[in-house]
């Protein structure tokens, strides 16, 4: 059995965004397309987002949500209707302006003048304006508020710097939209929602997240209130993983969404939107890979579990043995229940070697590897790997041979203590790199300093400025390339000054480099 | 208990295509959405969709095949690679020429002439085309085969004449593509996930089929053979509802899709590709719907029993009590595992009218309705509607009275006999349509005369013409509304005269009216 270490080429410590390109080619999770800003998303990245997919749509019915579809394609005049969503999405987006294409004689295909659209179509950056016209077509009265829905879909943002899961021009996500009947149950459903996405965050993706609200410049254009859930990478920066906006009648009139109030009056809705995407992924990568590659949560892992019989090739009958005592494995792991669902196991018979192929699951990071040989079937034990515990004090990988039948009372447990390990290493280190000290912008740009990996966040105290104040604080910020990441909810009040403005604080907010 | 019938306006007797119509909205399932060819699928007809896709989802990875995700957008250049495809695709299509929009000065928005891409793009038609381009970059030897690769997603394709679920311009869908070694390889798999689709269809939607190979003018462009799932509706018309493609080497070639084979030299692989989409959704209706609106089968059913308390509205606690005796019904329905999963029950406690309540949910097809009126509670017992046997002999809703605590034990079988009902019933209309004595043209055009309802399918024999000969035959059918179908798989050999050609006929085939 080869200890040989398959690691990365490059170290998180040496080059963080190198490191993670490495995680996703080596882990096979994503490539680029050749298409402009577009990304392939191979098996065992979507086996992940397929698995975020399922749980978080349990979340989101579990509230009440129905899920729809609409349009790909937004007639470019819905998106004069809203002044400030105009400045905000109506600049970098796929424009349709031609629905047919005719050769053109020599070889090639050109769009055909004759088929020009009388108005371009803009491939969805998001859904607000269209789901905003059925919600018009379908509200008639408080009887039929809330209005709950959310759509699983692709949107286009044409981005001209573009990085996997992290920022692509199309990416997936889903987008939830209400409308209610005033401005106290949309900001609740906000805040309900907010709280949907740091569930999912921590308890499906062990990703420790501060949930809070964003600074009115990082508003979503048109937004009353923008909420975020932001999560510390590996680095020091801060990913925002996901957002709820309380939207209040802004959308609603300008798509015209009124109903009949209890008093017999017409009254605007109050709506709300909220998204988290496959940039969740990437989240998932900065914050468990190590330098062998990608740890994948349990509760997300495609395959929680893989088995690698370490056939020899022989003629002899022994491989044979062997594949049928690592399916008993594998069945009788299948039929245990844990965390509500089967387990998930995999039998990996493919050719190849087993110590490159216990790499090859290392670096994509099932949470468990499990080894067998024939001297192991002979004395009816396995060789167990826990990803998130790889490496023995003696700097080989950590090996456990539990007993073959004890495999299946041991597993669920194990699964449960990897989701919460990681979870715990990702809060530690979160909690170890904010800072709470820093009293001046002078101490904010020495903390932040220059270099690779970041220090972390700071937590510091202000006056909430608004309009041409916050405006000078965001410059200053920005000259150290720093953001505000939010307002935590729930923080204690504040008590100092603000570093910005000399007032006395009103609030915390958390300062960070970010994605 | 009123028994008033709420049906819908329009018999499918009188005006089968308004009465599709109207099912769809009667139901809730879709509306059109404002933007041209596009539809809104609602909560009822999406939840239809997730069923669909959930079980088609897990035969399709149960022979072998990862999901990933295609970019949405295809360089215009990749059309003009495979001649027939361009030829079948590059027609009506959705054409992104611009990256960025820009206020015109007048308050309204344009595309930005500064912004417009160097190479056009088109909102993917269906994927080959992108996916060889992965499937070149991912086989190297004939190791890296067969390559087994699924995805669900939006497609588009410019469509004049619409009609919701059936044609629309946007449409969901999944397509498979997989890439073999040689064609015997290849071609078994086409007939594998033919039989995929057949058992899809037949098993999960109830919809009972017919697997063929379509005739050389039916292929898809660019495909060597395409076969089909014919499904008749109760129109008697024929309703394509999957198909499965052969490609031969032509996108391979098309791609540079090449592998080492095994004596070390290089050849082209041979591709397939197979899809089904929300069309299937309008086979359904016209499957299983019934004067009185939907009947879905229990086995895609979103809400496979709704429970309806027959509240009074009084203050005297009595709904109360009511509705809690429903929510213990629920539960212990909910607890019951069929077909391998929960039963899925829905309690309605929603205001509204009992009586109103119920035919809402007939017009959706909800397989079991359970009322529960103050009466039944005294007497331990609920009032239960099947949805396929409605109507009792006296004309009146035939509604069952089982006790409460009998419930748990007969829903599972209810559920399987409502299943297998609404596919007997199916098959044996189907059956009941199909012609087989016919021998000549004339014969067949008196066949299907003129008329709303068409008299079902034609079984004739031909001589499988091919090139300017079968040109014929296709423009004679055509004259009279006619396609052919499929060549039937497994159907005795033929024994008589092909009626278009006179020569001694090789095969059967379905001719046919069709959507």
């Amino acid at each position: 059995m080869s200890n040989i270490r398959h690691a990365l080429s490059v170290k998180r410590a040496d080059d963080f965004a190198q490191w993670y390109q490495e995680v996703i080619s080596a882990a096979d999770m994503a490539e680029e397309s050749g298409v402009r800003g577009c990304m392939v998303i191979k098996p065992w990245g979507y086996g992940i987002w397929e698995r975020i997919q399922r749980l978080l749509d349990q979340r989101i019915k579990d509230t009440g949500h129905d899920n729809c579809y609409f349009p790909i394609f937004i007639p470019l005049s819905n998106f004069e209707r809203e002044a400030e969503h105009v400045e905000g999405f109506a600049k970098e987006m796929a424009v349709v302006t031609h629905h047919r294409l005719i050769a053109d004689g020599k070889g090639k295909l050109v769009p055909d003048p004759e088929a020009k659209l009388e108005e371009p179509l803009v491939v969805r950056p998001t859904s607000e304006t269209i789901i905003g016209d059925a919600m018009a077509r379908w509200i008639q009265s408080w009887r039929d508020l809330p209005l709950k829905t959310n759509q699983w879909a692709n949107v286009v943002r044409w981005e001209m710097r573009t990085r996997m899961f992290l920022r692509t021009s199309e990416f997936l996500w889903q987008e939830g939209h209400t409308a209610h009947e005033n401005a106290a149950e949309a900001k609740e459903h906000t805040l309900r929602m907010l709280e949907v996405y740091r569930a999912c965050a921590e308890e499906d993706l062990a990703m420790p997240v501060i949930a809070g609200e964003k600074p009115e410049n990082e508003r979503f254009p048109g937004a009353v209130e923008t909420w975020s859930i932001e999560a510390m990478m590996q680095d020091g920066k801060a990913l925002q993983a996901g957002t709820s906006h309380y939207l209040g009648t802004n959308f609603a009139k300008a798509s015209g969404i009124k109903f009949q109030n209890r008093d017999g009056g017409q009254d605007l809705c109050h709506t709300t939107s909220w998204g988290v995407s496959t940039r969740m992924i990437g989240g998932v990568i900065m914050t468990h890979g190590d330098d062998d590659g990608l740890r994948v949560p349990p509760t997300i892992a495609p395959w929680q579990i893989v088995i690698l019989p370490m056939l020899r090739g022989k003629d002899d009958g022994s491989d044979d043995a062997l594949v049928a005592y690592c399916d008993e494995i594998r069945a009788a792991l299948k039929a245990e229940i844990a965390l509500g669902e089967t387990v998930r196991v995999q039998l990996d018979t493919k050719p190849g070697k087993a110590a490159a192929k216990r790499w090859d699951w290392v670096r994509k990071g099932a949470p468990i590897i499990i080894e067998v040989g024939s001297r192991d079937m002979e004395a009816g034990i396995v060789s167990l790997l826990r990803r998130d515990a790889l490496w023995g004090d003696s700097g080989k990988p950590d090996f456990h041979t539990p007993s073959k039948d004890a495999l299946s009372e041991m597993i669920p447990t194990m699964l449960a203590e990897i989701q919460s390990n990681l979870f715990e290493q990702a809060r530690q280190r979160r909690d170890d790199n904010i800072t709470t000290g820093i009293t001046s912008m002078d101490g904010l740009a020495n903390f932040f300093g220059e270099g690779q990996k970041y220090p972390g966040w700071a937590e510091v105290q202000w006056s909430k400025p608004t309009g041409a104040e916050l405006d000078t604080v965001v410059e200053q910020l920005k000259a150290h390339k720093l953001t505000i990441r939010n307002v935590p909810l729930g923080a204690s009040p504040a008590d100092g000054t603000c570093i910005f403005t000399g007032k006395p604080a009103t609030e915390f907010i958390y300062v960070a480099r970010s994605y």
